[in-house]
């Protein structure tokens, strides 16, 4: 069953084509998803681009063997080498603020306590606002693998499974956000996102920008994921106004036809 | 159902109670399960005894966040922890050689590419012939636990979870299997067993010793375990002549009683 063949039966298909609905611009509101706008007070964050991001996997291969009966420096030890990828992560990660570096999955075998683990899969994933500095942090995490391998005789084999390059939100969007804050009132910060979100797609076919609240403890996709009535309204005060002032200056600047997304 | 009425329901119960089966002496023959006696080119290790051996389990908190949106600085990444108490393990099996020290098993939560780990779960192994020594390894690990969680902002909490102290054969039975080594003409090492053994747990009862036989890699509860026919025979050689030479003098020391087992 097709997606459209699934839209057809149940009446949602409509008539208009895939991107061909006019966009003047995309304005999207958001929570952080992160810490910085609690941590320095702010009340809005004006996204003006998306970071970034690349992800790996990495596979480190050893020797299982007897806890008790295996000298250290007769072992081979995938977990040892595991470790030392992840501090060197890091590492690479503050190195390369205000990029961000994260080991976040391990599968470690045969994972059992008296077994000198023989073999780890993890995952990386990397990100930094600039493209450039994103190549750099992956050429030195593909260093250190190598040499972490090289040091502890493991096989140490990684590839990049996913990338998305930095995106760039419109000059004139994020104008009309930094403004609306402004005369707002409200206290604010441009800011890079560090997740994906719909308007780094639409950016693509459309003018674009974000507003970020903050959320506490940066907590999201989470059940204690929280932003007060009062941050949300903020956000929402600063969306409308921002989409009002962009629509006047598109009316002033000689009402330059809605943008036709296309492929 | 108890294991003595199961017994009894197939007939395999018999009359004799636990412990009263008379034992001289108890020999056992097993693979090392370690690299030691394949790496030195010796056919025959000569068991002395088992070494001390303690288990614990490790619980790292810190605080789940989005890999892209959370800053280096304001983490509280429980992976990393877990990476430098791992580290933290393996340096000090190599500081109290011929002590070990391995985690053997990590479970990372919410183990997902795009989260900072905000739970971690492992388990420790440290052994060391000496009972002291291994005592000293468990503190440097609980000091390391707490610096490492300090040091990051993170729980860390350890536990003890099983500990059995170290087994000193009995030295005629030593004796017995190393002469046997030798009258057969074989090269022979002391050597103390890493792993747990039947005999670790009769010698509590009864005068024991092990022999050794090397294993291809010190590879063993695998598919991959191999010792050759020639190794299996040499060692079925020093056991049987071990046995003989025991037997014969405990008849030229006057027919001294076997040993009646009790509790």
């Amino acid at each position: 069953v097709t997606f459209a063949a699934a839209l057809e039966q149940i009446g949602y298909r409509g008539a208009e084509r895939c991107g061909e609905h006019p966009l003047s611009a995309f304005f999207e509101l958001h929570i952080e998803q992160g810490p910085i706008l609690e941590a320095e007070g702010k009340d809005i964050g004006v996204v003006t681009g998306v970071q970034a991001m690349r992800w790996y996997e990495a596979t480190l291969t050893g020797q299982d063997a007897h806890t008790g009966a295996t000298p250290m420096h007769l072992r081979k030890n995938a977990l040892l080498g595991a470790a030392r990828v992840i501090e060197a992560v890091d590492w690479i990660g503050r190195k390369y603020a205000p990029g961000v570096a994260t080991v976040g999955l391990i599968e470690n075998r045969p994972n059992s306590r008296n077994v000198v683990p023989g073999e780890v899969f993890l995952t990386v994933d990397l990100r930094h606002p600039d493209d450039g500095v994103l190549h750099d942090m992956q050429e030195e995490f593909y260093d250190r693998l190598k040499v972490i391998g090289d040091d502890l005789a493991l096989g140490a084999e990684g590839k990049t499974i996913w990338e998305q390059p930095a995106v760039r939100f419109d000059p004139d969007c994020v104008t009309a956000v930094r403004r609306a804050a402004e005369i707002s009132g409200f206290s604010a910060r441009d800011i890079v996102s560090g997740a994906g979100h719909d308007a780094a797609y639409i950016s693509r076919v459309a003018p674009s920008a974000m507003v970020f609240v903050p959320c506490r403890g940066g907590i999201s996709h989470n059940e204690a994921e929280f932003s007060s009535q009062q941050q949300c309204a903020k956000g929402a005060q600063v969306l409308l106004q921002a989409v009002l002032d962009y629509d006047r200056q598109l009316a002033e600047r000689g009402g330059k036809d809605a943008y036709r997304g296309g492929s």
